[in-house]
């Protein structure tokens, strides 16, 4: 037989592992945040080919501090304020240790109930902690929730389940045109699942996709979405699946869901509601304005992993027609065939997702709702929004700046105000610059977009999204005095 | 600010967390292997709302204990022997620890460098510890290796880019009808990934899948392949995707890729080849006659969650054709821009999957292929190997059961033979029977399928699986005794 490592080698090196990691987390700061490597380097430290022999684990462990962490962006960094942050905390490495030690996999009921029935409770802690309405509960609806991988997923998912129900609907004869449409600040993975599902040919391709223009606060203009759905009507194609963000990725923007759903009602179009990043915020009623009216919605996900302390990868989706989402996804073979799944007592989550396998992922969410308690996640949730507040503050206080898209939770949209007699491209290029300089300085990390101005005109846009786990007011203020001192 | 836990906290809560993973691996042989759990036991045990406060760890990681482990069915278990395994192991774990707690997302190579090059690098390794041909490697080619969760996101995947590839190629004009193939005897996934990807409205829409009949063998035949495809192009529509099975989820069976490549290339269908489970094998080149052929694949995919002793989910992707694949899936918003991606120096992974994150799932597979090294991996499943032939040959000398499919690696697939004058409805309700009793045992747990007998009658069919972690000899000859006694 090979070696496995004893249960006792095991406990001594996880114990190892496990100081190095409390090592790596008390110094996170001091580390470079953006990686400095070249393309290259880090495979230039790695032998061509895998070793014959067993190595020992002193040299397994040694190669973390000497090849994996010079070659990490640090996402843990406090002062991490690149694209939305990536939550990681104790409590979900706790989780998802334990998830990994059991090695069980959840895909039916019948493999392992506890992976089931605690994420389905857990789901329906975590939609009432949000405030969503009780179609998306398991506990006595036609909803229901469950955790996907990401929000790509998560959109992939509900976008086959959308036109499955579209196409049972229509009409026997030829297959009907469905039509998918977001704002133009949606997230590039709903263009994706559009190209997955066969809707898109490549990015480009608008035969199925209307990407709706946005208002001067870059949500979705209603009125337009409207139009857009009649045109297609008219044109005999059958609009199937609206996606609205609570939180888009390059400013926030909140999409109005009131507006929005009675639209996608008439049309008996599927509502898709991406909060991935803002969800989280909705745990702190003074955020619910932004889904005020999610009643209408099919289906809603966001993503703990973001910024609720829920360690990658923790996507949560529910949707108030389950029925449609496993009557898209259920194959069953006879090998998957079991007592507990066909009695149609169970929820056999394989149906719920893309995959047919999949981890344990509730215990770390269940593990961090336990741990902080939701008073503990509203004070979270709250100290960031603080932070940015603040922040937004002394951007706004400063003419060398202005402010690029409202504030709606803790991500702060910038950009360079011209100085006099600089034109719009030049004031652009200095910000370029500058945000090279900043994040090859080591001390930050932030990262850009693109947004128009109120003239229509598209800037350079500088994204400070505050919300990673170890964040304090100081390194918010360091952040600052960084940028301000930079600045040319 | 919320109440994070301390390093020194996490600390304590993780030791205690790896002392009672290390009791559980070595007390699982004691727990029923098949949870014994009803539908709602687990959900009356959790309360209706999630707490306002925080609990201690002390209340949370007892819950482990009282609520979840009498909830799991124990894959882990040496007398597993269901589905196929779902191999974890301790090298593996620590290296799945660390990744969540770095907490890097490695969607960009920029956003962790050490999470792409050493996946890139431990897939080459992979790819030449399997024996697969030089253009899957990343190496000087334009082939390469990533790392999904599933072979169901892989066989998508690959479809996608099938289909990209055949519609890129086709004249102007009308969209193709592209057309899919693969035996009857393949994963339900590749329904599912057709459904997914609007090439069929449900598991029976056969508008664009093609099930290809199999021989005795239940490997695909591929005169009918050919056959079937010929007819497509006689109608007018494009051969575009062929999943060709290495040993398949009911028998193990091996579809011969060295007839079916030679097909795929004539029609320039994209050849995909799913060797989940028995792919891992493949790391002996005496199983090596498995893939005869392969070098006429596009696509190759092994879960080394499976048998490769890495815990899910690492499910490894090599491809001969990346710039197919990253055409098919790469959308690229202003905020994912940077200048390492635009230098066209690096990999993106999240070009090469489906969602857009990323956990570094790379590190648990480095750390197991050193921990056993390539001649540990060996013997590990060569003794798994043996096992099943031992096991094989006991049911080959025993006149009440007989094979129902050739072993091809550590699958035994048997039926009960017909008594006297009993009829083959009779001898398969004591299939029936006898399974429900031994699965009800806690002693053993192994699940069944369907396959033709010579005559072509739908068989009840056992499968013992042999490929767990901690399965040894005395496990098979107990899981023997068991069967054989209880058979009635």
């Amino acid at each position: 037989m090979s070696a496995h490592m004893t249960p006792e080698e095991f406990r001594l090196a996880a114990h190892r592992a496990i100081d190095a990691l409390c090592d790596y987390w008390r110094t996170i700061e001091s580390r470079p945040v953006l990686c400095e490597k070249k393309p290259g380097d880090i495979a230039a430290m790695l032998p061509a080919h895998a070793p014959e022999d067993p190595e020992p684990w002193d040299a397994i462990l040694g190669d973390v501090d000497r090849i994996v962490l010079p070659g990490l962006t640090h996402w843990q960094s406090p002062s991490f304020f690149a694209f939305f942050p990536a939550n990681a905390s104790f409590p979900a490495v706790l989780g998802d240790l334990i998830s990994t030690g059991l090695g069980v996999n959840g895909m039916l009921w019948a493999t392992s109930p506890a992976a089931t029935e605690i994420e389905t409770r857990v789901l329906d802690w975590l939609a009432e902690l949000l405030g969503l309405p009780e179609s998306f509960r398991s506990v006595g609806g036609i909803g229901g929730g469950v955790i996907h991988g990401t929000a790509s997923e998560a959109v992939l998912t509900a976008l086959v389940a959308a036109r499955h129900r579209a196409v049972s609907r229509a009409p026997s004869g030829p297959a009907p045109h469905c039509t998918i449409y977001a704002s133009t600040q949606a997230h590039s993975s709903i263009v994706k699942a559009a190209m997955i599902a066969g809707l898109a040919a490549n990015p480009d391709d608008r035969s199925h996709l209307r990407l709706i223009e946005t208002d001067a606060d870059h949500a979705m203009n209603p009125a337009a979405l409207a139009q857009a759905m009649r045109d297609d009507v008219a044109a005999g194609r059958v609009p199937t699946f609206v996606v609205a963000t609570v939180g888009t990725t390059s400013s926030t923007a909140v999409d109005p869901l009131a507006r929005i759903g009675p639209i996608c009602r008439e049309h008996n179009a599927w509502l898709h509601v991406d909060a991935a990043f803002s969800g989280s915020a909705l745990i702190c009623p003074e955020h619910r304005w932004m889904i005020d009216g999610v009643q209408h919605a099919d289906s809603f996900n966001m993503n703990p992993h973001k910024w609720l302390l829920t360690s990658f990868d923790c996507s949560c989706f529910w949707t108030s027609d389950r029925r449609s989402l496993t009557a898209a996804l259920s194959v069953t073979p006879e090998y998957l065939r079991n007592a507990a799944s066909s009695s149609g007592t169970v929820i056999d989550y394989r149906d719920w997702q893309i995959p047919l396998g999949r981890r344990f992922r509730a215990l770390k969410l269940w593990f961090v709702i336990r741990h902080y308690g939701a008073a503990g996640l509203r004070a979270y949730i709250r100290e960031h929004v603080r932070l940015a507040e603040m922040f937004e503050s002394w951007i706004k206080g400063d003419d060398r700046f202005e402010i690029a898209a409202p504030r709606t939770t803790a991500l702060v949209c910038f950009r360079i105000r011209p100085g006099k007699g600089e034109s719009i491209e030049q004031a652009d290029a200095r910000s370029r610059s500058l945000l090279a300089t900043l994040n090859g300085s080591g001390k930050i990390y932030l990262t850009h977009t693109t947004l128009p101005d109120p003239a229509g005109q598209p800037r350079h846009t500088l994204r400070v999204a505050i919300g990673s786990t170890l964040t304090e007011e100081r390194h918010v203020r360091a952040a600052w005095d960084l940028i301000s001192s930079t600045v040319a």
